[in-house]
């Protein structure tokens, strides 16, 4: 046994958040870029392609141990062709897809037995359930991209089929369950997070969740441990839930390390992504206890000023606790560039600080 | 401003542990490797050149706002060169010859009025100081080389002048102050670290130092930052002293991130890794307050089995709160090939775990 190389499909910030835990680890990273400029390829060893290319992913897949990804993109069809040449993926395909086909994850979870809103595959006329309802499109959308309140008939005619459709929840709010599991079966959750959202993105993540009870918790973590074992899975995942009062409606699943474990890096032992690579490399898994009483994340979105350098003169000596990441990405206006972690005993000085510093880096403030 | 490119000089452990940091921070980092195959060059852009060539490192300074090092082996001539070329280097030549040169070192800390031995400069001839005695060569020693415990004369004449002796101290143990300064003049400590030695080496650190007062720790930070003022200190430094009942001795200084600053990747808010790209480039430092009570790190060193992959089976099954630092360094007998960190509450527990960590690694026990 040797230290092993680790293939990554996806070369954006969940790959470069990578690189890092695997260079501790001793494991060698190696990217598949769309683009050598790709935030993850500008620290990365890596080769440029098209992840819809069969034949380059199968010369990248066999100078690597396995393959995993960081995005939903790779077609089913490309997968299962690297798998039957004989590629390692985690997750498998068999698992991936209900990261990427979200009509299948509700036919899925309903199998389970486990919490869906109503919803219906909907290929034109009337359907059963009532206005107002979500109309989804069943790949390829994310952030809210792909998602469409729907009110009336008319509404409905005008999106393109088939379309997942969902009832409506009135919800208490959003939270997310991170979950890792290995092939050998061991599987572990980290503290639930509240997943803050503006407009269909999460601003900011807080963790644990506040005024959730132990039970909640425990209720919350156990679907997504029964997701996890009910597909398979291997690497690690994030369960999106819909709190309504005391109960959990499933919302979406993604099969990679995601937004709403970046907290991890910094407030538990074992990162997601440290996480990630133990799980899909059959390792024991690491102890996900946090390392404080809260934990508060910032998405930086991207906004008027292109310099994001210079507002860590301000950030930094205002709150030296802060931790930066930044991807390195091109600022657009809206656009996840980076995130602040901050820990701490005080909520609600946490969230202000947060609040802050992304309110600064978008320039929305200027002290 | 936009995000700065840091070239760092040499490419062994100390710079792939910057690699995180940087990737984190979004600040690009270049090492000048000796081979492509060294530590840090395995997962970073480098250039591979011989750190004695002014002419070589001018061409790749001029790819970097500013330069740093890694170790002490680049010529005070070169750096001088670079810096009069218009190179911004920290620390600055001024600084970074009390890392390379032992005498000069001592020389200045008796300037400043700071604890030294009583010590002498030899070229020849019969020594003030009485033996047994401590002999250095004043330049490229580390790890116990190029120090010798002299008890006589004959002993004393075998060895090639010049020499900087010392009085034979009778000590308590040793400490590690890791300090960060700025060019600013901000300036940080961390925790006192005890540095446990085994023939020369330091196998395990401690932080804090167990039964240490709280004043005797404020005295031992106070010289480190005296130290980091009076030589205009840019970057982090280990400040090595004997504690000698309740004094301390100043041992050695290093100029550059070091073992004994390791536990600080996990156990404290800002890593001596992080600290070291913020004081260079005059960013605010972090907070240095440590994560837990009690922080030990244990040296991974090479023993009779190549394969270090292995026994993460084990381990990590065994202390899923176990963190890993494979260096990716060739596997010999007594090398540092990594280190494993350890944070808790219980620190005779810790000490054990580590202890056990460190001699499976090395072969020296089987389970």
């Amino acid at each position: 046994m040797s230290f092993p190389t680790v293939g990554v499909i996806g070369a954006g910030q969940l790959a470069r958040m990578m690189v890092g835990p695997a260079t501790e680890l001793g494991i060698t990273l190696k990217l598949f870029a769309a683009d050598a400029n790709d935030s993850g390829a500008q620290v990365c060893a890596h080769t440029v392609g098209d992840y819809n290319e069969v034949q380059s992913l199968l010369s990248f897949a066999r100078s690597c141990d396995l393959i995993t990804f960081e995005h939903e993109l790779v077609p089913q069809s490309v997968i299962r062709s690297l798998e039957a040449a004989g590629v390692v993926v985690y997750p498998r395909s068999d698992s991936f897809i209900y990261s990427q086909d979200k009509l299948a994850m509700r036919e899925k979870m309903a199998k389970l037995d486990l919490p869906n809103p109503r919803f219906e595959k909907y290929s034109g006329g009337t359907p059963k359930l009532q206005f107002p309802l979500i109309a989804k499109a069943p790949s390829g959308g994310y952030d809210g991209r792909g998602v469409w309140v729907i009110n009336s008939q008319a509404e409905l005619e005008a999106l393109p089929t088939p379309l997942l459709l969902e009832e409506k929840l009135i919800f208490t709010r959003e939270i997310a369950i991170m979950v890792a599991r290995s092939p050998h079966g061991q599987a572990s959750t980290w503290s639930p997070t509240w997943t803050v959202q503006r407009d269909g993105i999460c601003t900011t993540t807080v963790t644990p969740v506040p005024e959730l009870s132990d039970e909640l918790a425990i209720t919350a973590s156990s679907i997504a441990l029964k997701i996890a074992e009910g597909i398979d899975l291997v690497g690690v995942m994030a369960v999106e839930l819909f709190q309504v009062g005391d109960e959990f409606i499933i919302n979406e699943l993604a099969l990679r390390p995601h937004n709403s474990g970046h907290w991890s890096i910094e407030g538990s032992k074992t990162s997601q992504f440290e996480q990630h690579l133990r799980a899909i490399l059959d390792l024991p898994l690491g102890d996900t206890s946090r390392t404080s009483d809260w934990a508060v994340m910032g998405n930086m979105l991207g906004g008027d000023y292109p310099d994001m350098y210079r507002p860590y003169l301000h950030l930094m000596a205002r709150n030296p606790r802060l931790k930066f990441h930044h991807y390195r990405k091109e600022v657009r206006p809206g656009r996840k560039i980076g995130h602040v972690t901050l820990l701490g005993e005080d909520l609600v000085e946490l969230m202000q600080e947060i609040d802050h510093a992304i309110d600064y880096l978008s320039g929305a403030i200027d002290e």
